[in-house]
């Protein structure tokens, strides 16, 4: 691929809605999609999905649509998953064990390699096929398995603390699960998700 | 509060931000804040915050800042979470616990009641102080308790159909968390909650 213009960051925010859909089009047997149809799936404008997908290059034709398997694999290489994401679970309550066990993670680009958990009664245990390790020997283990992904699911109050202890270890992307807005230096990315802001995002919408 | 005009959505998806993050300040002791702190705790500047505050009234006097019970108690008017929604949750597998047994949930304006699951080996156990109740009587029971929220946490070959049902039932907030987009009519609201799409958001700006 070509050199990339600097692309907007809502437009990088809906490049990963469009390989899902084109993802399962191909589960469900399709092969050519178009503008439109990937539109009304998403309930984003055919033009719009031109336009961002047109910053990339040329991936249809007009009046013959997307061949999917190309643009999957078009897609994959720009959002850096043509190849498997290794990543660490911080903290081992409901939401770590959630996040450790989910099935969905290896077929979209990510995997998680370990687990880890500041509390003495349950480092050593096991989720599924990870054994929990403690944070204390964190940094090193991120360090020498170069992992550059982390997901956060720790308690507000320890989320800060362990996020900096994840940017020494090299950390780069931190899914942040903590209730909290994260302090982190530039160059390293944090994304939010907390199901309350999402929640008030539709509370708003609702007459009470 | 007078009559507002309309928010872009935009706006609406930042103050529950700024209600977090005022909310944190208040439990850490701190009873005023200005536009300039809460900007750098949010990485939002802080003409962004005055002017999106500004569309629902005027919350702070220039150069005394912003009194935080009374922005938090405003915010919490704005967004409709002076009172408590009711939620059910759809799915009880590894998220649909994790969100039943969420701690997070009370004291920001929702509350889980109900735990629903289509699966028989697990209907009538329980999930913490709830029993797990069958998806065959879900929308009787949503119906007969006004529920308008739901969390779905089903796998994505089913989530549309349980979409269906809740929608049936009168639900008009969906928090989804299948990888799937949802189909509803319009007046039902929908947030994603996808951790493999916010991932992506970040590996794309991740050099591989």
């Amino acid at each position: 691929m070509d050199r990339i213009p600097i692309v907007p960051d809502i437009v990088v925010g809906r490049l990963p809605l469009y390989l899902r859909a084109l993802q399962r089009m191909a589960q469900e047997g399709q092969s050519i999609t178009s503008s439109q149809e990937l539109g009304e799936r998403l309930g984003i404008s055919a033009a719009q999905i031109r336009k961002d997908l047109s910053l990339f290059g040329e991936f249809g034709k007009q009046g013959t649509g997307y061949q999917i398997d190309y643009l999957v694999e078009k897609l994959r290489q720009i959002l850096h998953v043509d190849k498997i994401w290794d990543m660490v679970v911080v903290g081992a309550g409901d939401v770590g064990r959630a996040l450790s066990r989910y099935q969905g993670f290896t077929d979209r680009g990510f995997r998680v390699v370990m687990v880890f958990d500041k509390d003495p009664k349950i480092i050593g245990s096991q989720i599924g096929s990870f054994q929990i390790q403690s944070t204390d020997t964190m940094i090193q283990a991120i360090r020498e398995n170069c992992i550059l992904v982390a997901m956060l699911a720790v308690p507000a109050d320890q989320a800060q603390e362990a996020a900096d202890k994840l940017v020494e270890a090299g950390v780069k992307a931190i899914l942040n699960y903590a209730p909290i807005n994260l302090g982190v230096p530039e160059g390293v990315y944090v994304q939010n998700t907390d199901p309350v802001t999402y929640l008030l995002r539709m509370s708003y919408y609702l007459a009470s």
